[in-house]
């Protein structure tokens, strides 16, 4: 992937400071474990009240966490004093979403003024071992 | 839109059982509120803790209550015996999501046989007025 | 559908003539068969050199027909002095793209001063029946 | 990226096969550069007759050229006697289609035996230089 710089030389403290304003990421028990200039890592315990009828994580919290991933992703690279908003994504939903827990790495494919593309890979992981489990491309917008 | 039959006469039975069985569902308090061929409806009302860093509805909560009411909606219309499974979803986010409750209207546009392909919309709602919030065409998987 | 408002007084030229300018739509036979506020539709007469290798309608074509009209129904709700470009679709191919012609209708979902989402639906047209073969569900981008 | 087998050992000649038999690629002027398993490239000189209405290619030809790669690439890893059919695809148009010419380059991130789910990016390229202009992500069917 291309190099990408940061415009908001605090950009690591307002993503960190947004994700923690995010009340559902509370409530189902995600971090934030990974943010670079374009690139942001979400990871999710396993939990059984995460799941949909097979008990596997459901589609809507796979993609919550990707759209958050990917959305700071974006925001990362915004210049102070923006917001970010989701325009619209799509998921594919590649296997079964197993895993003792799981990770969302979102990488900006072309930043922009005023819009911001991303894609965003969910994995489930067990005993260290990824599989892909979900992939999203995405647009954010820069809201100021 | 069209009629669609169903072809399990016990279809609102099965997507009752399923729904139940969707752990996440009791976690974000959501509600299935319409289950007809080809159509269900699923009901949110507003929680803080599930929302993002403004305090709109988290957008990956919205897609939760959509792919869930579109993979029944699909699910309503399959033989008896069938598993459904959400293969992809594209989901537009057009306004911020406010509402004393939310509201996830899945129709299904083209039923067949191993794919079938659904339309939903997501209302935020206050004061019983209904307001578009985001709108999703997705694809379901009949697993046998 | 909601009654949407034209800004710009004279929307129906300011398409026809982007329209023309558009060679693509000379190549392939496509013709602007509608122009109304947030809705416009393009028919494309069935050829053979315009087809798959079953001689069924390119999925790609369907979606140059598709795009246009989506850009179009977005572009005649923006002020003068707008230009529109596609940020991104997403396409559902329903069934085989038969037909003697086709018909691409686009419709605005949620105009934006920014963005505007856009729904397209493709039929397939034989002996005056139409038959949906594609969705798309779309945004457009105003630039000034 | 992972290391895929193909399954049919004629995959090449068939997709070469069947590429010949899209006549649409004639009519652009689009030639198959690349075949390997779950890889597919097509290369597309510009034209001004394959135009939007500023001279750059239009969004649909992007597709045009994005699905047929995403297709064959999906279609290079099936069994013989298979067919390939696009369930659907979204597609983000990142920069303005410039270019002397265009290059899809799609790989498969999930190969299934009913749905593959592929990754297609269109370049454009000037003086030897590619730019990337639009990324999709879709589904392709197998039937049999």
């Amino acid at each position: 992937m291309m190099k990408i710089e940061a415009r908001n030389p605090s950009f690591v403290e307002e993503v960190k400071k947004s994700f923690a304003a995010q009340s559902i990421m509370h409530l189902i028990g995600a971090a934030l474990t990974r943010v670079e200039p374009g690139v942001v890592e979400i990871s999710l315990p396993y939990r059984k009240d995460l799941t949909q009828q097979d008990g596997y994580l459901h589609a809507g919290i796979i993609t919550t966490i990707a759209d958050s991933a990917a959305g700071y992703a974006a925001y990362s690279l915004m210049p102070a004093g923006s917001a970010v908003l989701s325009v619209e994504f799509k998921v594919n939903l590649l296997r079964p979403a197993k895993g003792e827990e799981f990770l969302a790495r979102a990488e900006v494919i072309k930043p922009g003024k005023t819009l911001t593309v991303v894609r965003a890979d969910v994995f489930g992981v067990t005993n260290s071992e990824q599989t892909l489990v979900a992939s999203m491309l995405g647009t954010m917008f820069c809201a100021r």
